[in-house]
């Protein structure tokens, strides 16, 4: 049915990622690959609660078709969200929608046409690279360092584009505890990058699932939203995901009233609305406190496993490995002597017992090929310093064997 | 910030029925409008006592990111519910979305470019036409009669486009007690249609969300959707909404396994998975009895609501006002004399105190000025009662005033 399919379609990849998620469902294997939230990270008995208190009262109300932009009383708490993380915000500006990835792709649908050029991190979020291929968008990407997205280089890069008389019309970001590479981007890149984005008209489509995840009190000043600094167009999308639970499939999208009224119009046609009764859960657990103390224990829960991976790797690993030290979230990134192809040391690696997700499959430039993703959010500390342990041998063969 | 948006955005359009919405919200409105079930269609109690339940064992498994395709016991109940209708399958050919809308979207996206020409039935579900439109599709339209979509004038279509070098690449079609019109496609209908497509090289996607709601049980075999005559290539979507709740936004897709394969792909990039609390739900009614039980309450709900609506109108209607005597689900469509503009004629009615949506809406060819739909569904027995008589009264009105 080749011929019958459309172009989007015709791009579209199997995800590597989920690929390897057959081989990870495997108990014996250790999985740093992955990129799920915890299983001890969600708060069962409050949802629990919360669900049982549902039943007692539901309404008619609660099973109907519910609004396009979302749950009127949850958008009220996000817009208070929002102002905590000091995203100055109005009911106007916030929709509710069926994940971060649901709002990826209506974002890119009401933005982006076929052949348009946007920019994004290297390396960057494989599901949103996925999107934006589907989309027929071609992605450039801009390198980061230990301060995050290098700056100098998207100015160079936004130059040298315009020679080639391209205009980019988005740069996608995750500033906080990024996906992949565990980076946050200092307070001075971020100022830098919302200063060339206005100035070049560009807009920032800001992603911060993870934001919330600091492992230290002190951290969260530096973690500002670019959609805070009040400069140039900014879409700023979060996700209950990562500080509630996935399944209840309730994110969130900030962005100028124009924008929100186009991506409510993209949803009305590409899904009506949201389910109704994850809504009303989250809007509970938010209402009631619970989530503050659900991430509370999280931030903990992560901070705990990082540390024990890192020191694991830190114990076991060759000496020309290296690795950064992530502040918060799930990832941090890791990169082999260049002798060695991380996506086919991975097949000796499963062997072994652990498997990781390798570079490549988050760089559009084709880098990242003695680079890897290590996630430590869904393997507890004891199968996380085991993991490292077999990764380090699993690379110091490799090594040897050249 | 027009310049902004994509070419999708620009098409996009406010829905005329959610601007009605506003309108309708009013208790004092009577609404023959919206097209929602019946709130008194929801089995509240099964639901309550499956969510209680689930609160009981709630597992970190049911907050996490569920598969793509869909939860898989639900998937396998779906797989028999398909079968009931006629439907030859396999687990391969099942996939679940968050709702008939969501699914459009999907299945229009994997197979469908800027461009390309499908044909729609006039009149058609308005939900289609913003999802096609905004796929930037053109619709060509093909006249439905009492028997449904007209086949003769379905081939003369074909046969003219394919002098215009036009190669319509699908047909959306809904069979059963079609939204607006109410009218079920003969089983000869079904036959032709069938016979032409599968010999034109045409997809066809068969939506049937109303399939399971036939006023009489011996109506049923005639009810047989197009995909269970095993001609073509037909992609087939029905949903839990109108035989359980909207709320749950819970679809299903049946279709090849290589077109599923594509939608999966497709909604990895679009919104990764639909809620696993939801499904679960789902499955736990499907399951338990629960949802063939509600079937049959809800059918003789929506039989006694035609029942009163149909015989208000015979008694209040003008003599040369026509409709449609629906079998089974949500509507019947009206035809005024020429010399009406129901668009024009509608504010009249709100200040009456009761509303429709004018057939516009519906046809993409320009037509329905004279025409409208009428949805009996939502109002209780009372108020269709009164409703009638009030829409009678502002027919007969702009009739005086000519």
């Amino acid at each position: 049915m080749g011929n019958r399919l459309s172009r989007d379609a015709r791009a579209m990849r199997p995800s590597p990622i989920r690929a390897l998620a057959k081989v990870t469902a495997e108990k014996r294997i250790i999985s740093l690959a992955g990129g799920h939230p915890s299983p001890d990270s969600f708060p069962i008995d409050d949802v629990s609660e919360v669900i049982a208190k549902i039943s007692k009262s539901l309404s008619a109300q609660q099973l109907q078709y519910g609004l396009t932009l979302g749950n009127l009383d949850l958008r009220k708490e996000t817009a208070g969200i929002l102002a905590e993380r000091g995203i100055k915000t109005d009911l106007a500006n916030v929709m509710l929608c069926s994940g971060s990835q649901r709002g990826l792709d209506l974002i890119g649908r009401v933005l982006l046409d076929p052949g348009d050029t946007i920019l994004v991190e290297i390396p960057t979020y494989p599901g949103a690279i996925a999107c934006f291929r589907n989309l027929q968008v071609e992605m450039v990407g801009v390198p980061q360092d230990e301060h995050g997205l290098k700056t100098d280089v998207l100015q160079k890069t936004l130059d040298k584009l315009r020679q080639d008389h391209r205009r980019p019309k988005l740069l996608y970001t995750i500033p906080n505890f990024q996906n992949p590479s565990g980076t946050t981007m200092s307070v001075e890149r971020r100022a830098e990058l919302a200063e060339i984005t206005a100035r070049e008209g560009l807009y920032v489509l800001e992603d911060d699932p993870y934001g919330d995840l600091y492992f230290n009190e002190d951290e969260k000043d530096s973690l500002k939203p670019v959609a805070a600094l009040g400069k140039g167009e900014v879409v700023y999308i979060s996700s209950f995901s990562k500080i509630l639970a996935p399944g209840l499939r309730t994110a969130f999208i900030n962005g100028p009233k124009e924008l929100i009224d186009m991506l409510d119009l993209a949803a009305q046609a590409s899904d009506l609305c949201s389910s109704t009764l994850d809504q009303a859960i989250v809007y509970e657990l938010v209402r009631s406190g619970a989530l503050k103390r659900s991430i509370d224990r999280i931030r903990k829960l992560y901070r705990d496993r990082a540390e024990v991976f890192l020191k694991a790797l830190e114990k076991s690993m060759p000496d020309d490995v290296l690795w950064n030290k992530p502040r918060g979230g799930f990832f941090l990134w890791a990169k082999v002597p260049d002798s060695i192809d991380a996506e086919e040391m991975l097949e000796d690696a499963i062997k072994r017992g652990v498997a990781y997700v390798p570079g490549v499959h988050f760089c559009v430039d084709g880098s990242g090929k003695n680079e890897m993703r290590l996630c430590y959010s869904k393997e507890p500390a004891e199968r996380l310093r085991e993991g490292a342990g077999l990764l380090a041998d699993t690379i110091t063969q490799a090594l040897i064997r050249e």
